[in-house]
């Protein structure tokens, strides 16, 4: 990592005082102080990012980036690979969950080919980038080499980089069959947790088909154990796991979360994989946790550690698994709410309502 | 209670081979099975209550009952009795938190004094029909006779009796200074569990408030145990209880909640107050409980208790405790998101993609 890399640049602070003026409003409006839970938390988080105390959450952009793993051909998904790329065009044809989700809270939606084994162009309007046809099967070999690391960070950077400065929220999602196994692996080496407690059913393997992963993730971390006799040093680690154990979708998250951090643009993670990808952002920038919320508690397993890690309360626990940004699309009617009642409810002055 | 009472009439029944068909549905869209968690199940209801494959959730009222409490005089509540009578007109100017979010989802708001210690009516929109200026204070003698519950539950019963038949999905709401004091006496009546577990802060009492409030509770039970030598048998049980220990914003509910099931409209279920309401209608009417769906677990502790006992699994927990309806109209947007998955997505076989 080189210093002068653009994922190590500062980040905007958020306003604190800010924060204050709208924990203030909270206090006044007409309803007992604090029983609007959540949503007040998050209303005063959205004014502390936005410098304003009457947020808004209009113009969301939502970007999923898609790639392929190589570890899929040890068979640790439910699901055969071909998969990624047939979502790749339901994300665009309008069939999958993110798409129905993003029309429905009128969100802008990138589709993002960050390497995928198929061989032709996907075509308008998918963004066809990718740094490979699909990463190296990681139980054997590193994922991916440094440049291409580095190039899956800028293509992440770079879909943050043509958003417009109006908008308020960004989402990044995932899809590549095999990338809750690169998932998984990340988070073990990262070191939040066992990969055994780490490990989960991902789109839907049996008890024998988590074993089986569980095998194929323990090998990975042991290759990776035995090639780094010299483990690099601090600002190159988090840099370093990505390329040997992350997915190219993964990387490019991790580009786009830091790069709309240092725009100053609020950003809603969505579930595992994405978490992930979050907490590898933060560790290259810290200035990036402060413009993070978190959308929902994925039934898979791992979840909950990961976002322990990152002392984040998601919230929505609704079980969804599905990735995609689908979770965090379908958060995002709940921070209007939150916006709508800080800016519009009346005070109990203006109510001339005796206050308790 | 008179067998020919328009309460005890049955309700219909939700349509199951749609149920069937919904969940079928589910398992042929590009996701995989049960990825989508809750929302595949309130998806599914929804289809079985609207007896269509593809159901909505775009026509939604909110009713709010608005009564004060005789108990209000000892103590119980962190906000003076004026309070009810202000938010009412809160409600209709909308300053309030339901105004706010009901205007957020484009649902409608009816407000109904069911009985506030407010001498003048409120006047339209307000639907002024108090039963009487408050209830009388139930740690001394009952809430209300015979005829004011029945009242209080016709009052409930002729607002959905207005509503238009393409309404989906009904909200009901409540406010009065005191109510968790006359709710949290009915839960334990009703044997939910004992006062002492189910006795809470409400709009925000503290340690000492609380314990105060359990007392007064607690007197009101051993009141209604000194009094009912002879217990009323079954069937009238649950009117009983009502009168003697609710207000008449909680008994409108419960008349407001029977009546949507009669007329087989799908409810959410608000807080606290609202799902004991809830509580005592399915008690009265068993066929009312299918029609119901649970919007969120309130900050109240008591609330967990009341729906464990109507086996209910609410959609959010964001630690809101306001009532008004609020939180059930925040989880209107999770139902719209659920429905336009189930409806809008496409299946393996239209996107031609392989299934797992």
């Amino acid at each position: 990592m080189n210093m002068n890399d653009w994922f190590l640049n500062r980040c905007p602070s958020i306003d604190e005082d800010v924060a204050k003026l709208a924990q203030q409003r909270q206090l006044q409006l007409t309803k007992p102080p604090g029983s609007l839970g959540r949503l007040e938390q998050v209303a005063v988080a959205l004014s502390s990012m936005q410098s304003n105390i009457a947020p808004t959450v209009d113009n969301v952009e939502i970007a999923i980036f898609a790639g392929d793993h190589g570890v899929a051909n040890e068979g640790v998904s439910a699901f055969p690979q071909a998969v990624t790329g047939e979502m790749v065009k339901n994300f665009v044809r309008g069939g999958a969950a993110i798409s129905v989700i993003a029309k429905q809270i009128d969100a802008g939606l990138t589709v993002v080919n960050a390497g995928t084994i198929n061989k032709e162009d996907f075509g308008a309007p998918v963004i066809d980038q990718p740094i490979a046809p699909g990463t190296e099967n990681i139980a054997i070999q590193p994922a991916m080499t440094n440049s291409q690391c580095m190039a899956a960070l800028a293509l992440g950077k770079s879909i943050i980089d043509e958003y417009t400065d109006n908008i308020e929220l960004v989402i990044g999602g995932e899809m590549g069959i095999g990338n809750t196994t690169s998932a998984t692996a990340l988070a073990a080496a990262f070191g939040i947790s066992t990969a055994a407690k780490l490990v989960g059913p991902g789109t839907g393997l049996n008890r024998q088909g988590v074993s089986h992963k569980l095998k194929i993730i323990e090998k990975a971390l042991m290759r990776l154990q035995q090639t780094q006799q010299q483990p690099p040093q601090h600002i190159d680690l988090p840099i370093n796991l990505l390329g040997e154990l992350g997915g190219f979708e993964i990387v490019a998250l991790v580009g786009f979360y830091i790069c709309a951090a240092q725009r100053g643009m609020t950003i809603l993670v969505d579930g595992f994989i994405s978490t992930i990808a979050a907490f590898a952002a933060c560790q290259i920038n810290t200035g990036v946790r402060q413009w993070m919320l978190f959308s929902h508690s994925s039934a898979e397993p791992g979840h909950q550690l990961v976002l322990q890690s990152l002392s984040a309360q998601p919230l929505l626990s609704l079980g969804m698994r599905l990735g995609e940004g689908s979770g965090a699309a379908v958060a995002v009617n709940l921070l209007r709410c939150a916006c709508a009642l800080q800016n519009d409810m009346a005070t109990f002055a203006e109510a001339e309502i005796p206050d308790s």
